[in-house]
């Protein structure tokens, strides 16, 4: 087992990282509490909510099971978490479990920020895509107006991820958690992005699996444990995030994952900074990677007019400028703002770029 | 104008209390912002929106307005708040202003806290009772089930506290700011207790009320200060709070204002400590205070059996164990757990003799 602190504003946090860590989950529970309630969605429910529960000893374990997918990243939903709790009683000394994937983190999260003012909280990430979400303490719910427009910064207790319960993800999911650790490899470490590129995603095992979530997740705690309210350098996670966000939130949550949009935004990330910054960047290796690896690379029919007015709503964008992560080399993200002419322009070429690319 | 520096986790922000504060509203702003929110009440926009807005000197101000009363601090009109937020484009360089009294900060605060995770925000008092909401940070609003169940600790930038706009408050609203002021005098400073128990609310001066205005601040600014989380000392501002918010849950909120059931609760406090700990509290003169000030005393048709269950319920409440703030003597409270029979007893007996002092 791999462990590694995070350090928030409020205090550290260890994120546990090994296989069947779900079958003794008491033994990571940093204190004693008065009562336990596990979050989880449906899917998850149905493969782990028992175990989870079996390896709490106390007798008062609830849990509350919501839809699976983003559609349940909304108000009513964290409404509903706060009904349960105060129906089942939960008080200051409390804990609330959030096991599952970035959906269940962020809204279980968001919860357990506000719930009589915030009780401690612990991820069980089970998605590759939860390495990010589940590090870093943010929490949040959609507005039907844009993803994560409603949370806070809430570090949780400790991170338990148990990378045995990845063994059922589908291929999509493992895409789209993979665009995220390709983002952290790009970020900060060529070595991490070489062995990346090498993977396979059919038939990963779980040795390199562990191996590149453990890297990833160590590049993010480091990231924000010196900026974790995204004063400066946290925004660097944003890399491919802002095309990647706002296709997103026009296709519907649902159509593509997050990660596969990702994907499509980092391609985007290192054409404009190739055009910017004049460098060589290997944008061929990496759309070869994830178009061998099934990632949905086609542009989707919509007009980089709209997606321009969507990206100046990210909460990300100052003043109506929008702002991007580019990369000046592989380790070297820079931060810069762009007038919207010019985005538009680029996405225009890329657009056709990827339409050619795909014919 | 009075100054008070309040220290939070995060930042120390300043309180400040004076005359016709809202005509120089540009004047106090800790720095330039993007854009502005001013959020308010139905009430408070007819008398002071526009003069606050005219003391805004930039172009991207806009305001909201949400009725008046304590229905307002649910989760629609927090929604609200940021579908609003959205649409006039507010970013993380923006600033919301809270121009109400606890009702408006609760809710906007709370808003401020949430929007992209937190934005800055500003508390401008316009109640008795919000010089005590105002400071410390704390944002909320409330569940079907309970009273500022969903929240956090946020602090604002800064308070600006215009005592010019307590003019215009009904005699009710005084009462109720008052029994906040009165819980700061008992648990704090005895010469404070002594000059309130001397005010006649129907004949206040503005020199007087800002004194103690200034003073209760001062009280509250010290506790939080120590202990922004409530993790100890910052409980004993729950004085009288354990019994009045009880009531206010079951009457419903708006038959009696929130000071006039604390002012129940704390005679209720007093009561208790004198029996726990056969001390001399001055019960009679502080009901008789109360009484002379047109403070409602009568017992509420409820049952005690009833009060005890929703008590319960409290978020104060750890294990189901009931905390009450008790007093051993003025500026000596005291943090005791009671069992539910002696709080029952307790109770009963209360009930008796305001039922027999209101015959
Ligand atoms: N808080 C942050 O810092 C942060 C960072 C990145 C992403 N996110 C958020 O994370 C969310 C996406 O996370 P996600 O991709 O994990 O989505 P998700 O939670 O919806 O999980 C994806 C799907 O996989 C299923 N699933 C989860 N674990 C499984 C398992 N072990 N076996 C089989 N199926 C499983 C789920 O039921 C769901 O249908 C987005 O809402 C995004 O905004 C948050
Ligand atoms: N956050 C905290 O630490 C804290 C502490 C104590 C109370 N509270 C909360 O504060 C709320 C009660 O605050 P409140 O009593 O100020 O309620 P409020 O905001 O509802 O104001 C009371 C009434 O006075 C009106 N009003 C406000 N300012 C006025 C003015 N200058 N002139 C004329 N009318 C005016 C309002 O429109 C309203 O009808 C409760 O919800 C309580 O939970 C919070
Ligand atoms: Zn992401
Ligand atoms: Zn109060």
């Amino acid at each position: 087992m791999n462990v590694t602190n995070v350090k928030a504003a409020t205090h550290t946090y260890p994120v546990y990282v090994g296989k069947n860590l779900r079958h003794w989950t008491a033994r990571y529970l940093p204190k004693t509490y008065s009562s336990i309630l596990i979050v989880t969605d449906e899917t998850v429910a149905c493969h782990y909510l028992e175990d989870v529960k079996a390896s709490l000893s106390q007798e008062t374990i609830f849990s509350h099971v919501i839809p699976a997918g983003e559609k349940s990243k909304n108000i009513d939903i964290f409404y509903q978490l706060h009904t349960k709790a105060i129906e089942i009683g939960l008080d200051r000394n409390s804990l609330m479990i959030a096991l599952g994937g970035g959906v269940v983190g962020d809204v279980a999260g968001f919860a357990a920020a506000t719930f009589m003012r915030g009780i401690d909280f612990i991820q069980m990430p089970t998605t590759i895509l939860a390495h990010d979400s589940s590090v870093g303490g943010k929490v949040a719910i959609n507005h039907e107006q844009g993803k994560n427009l409603i949370g806070n910064f809430y570090a949780p207790v400790a991170v338990m991820y148990d990378v045995s319960t990845l063994t059922t993800l589908t291929r999509r999911e493992i895409r789209s958690g993979y665009a995220e650790l390709l983002k952290e490899a790009l970020l900060a470490d060529s070595n991490m992005y070489q062995s990346l590129i090498r993977t396979d995603l059919s038939s990963l095992t779980s040795q390199k699996l562990t191996d590149q979530l453990t890297r990833g997740i160590d590049i993010k705690a480091e990231i924000v444990g010196a900026d974790e309210r995204e004063a400066n350098i946290r925004k660097y996670l944003n890399l491919g995030h802002t095309l990647g966000h706002a296709l997103e939130s026009m296709l519907g949550y649902g159509s593509r994952t997050h990660g596969e949009l990702v994907a499509i935004g980092i391609l985007f990330t290192i054409r404009v900074s190739e055009k910017i910054y004049a460098v060589d960047l290997p944008y061929e290796q990496i759309y070869t990677w994830l178009s061998d690896n099934g990632y949905p690379l086609q542009w989707p029919s919509i007009e980089p007019e709209d997606i321009l007015v969507k990206m100046k709503k990210d909460k990300k964008t100052i003043n109506s400028t929008i702002q991007m992560v580019l990369l000046q080399g592989i380790g070297h993200p820079v931060l810069l703002e762009l007038n919207d002419d010019d985005v538009l322009g680029y996405l225009q070429r890329f657009q056709q770029e990827l339409n050619y690319q795909n014919e």
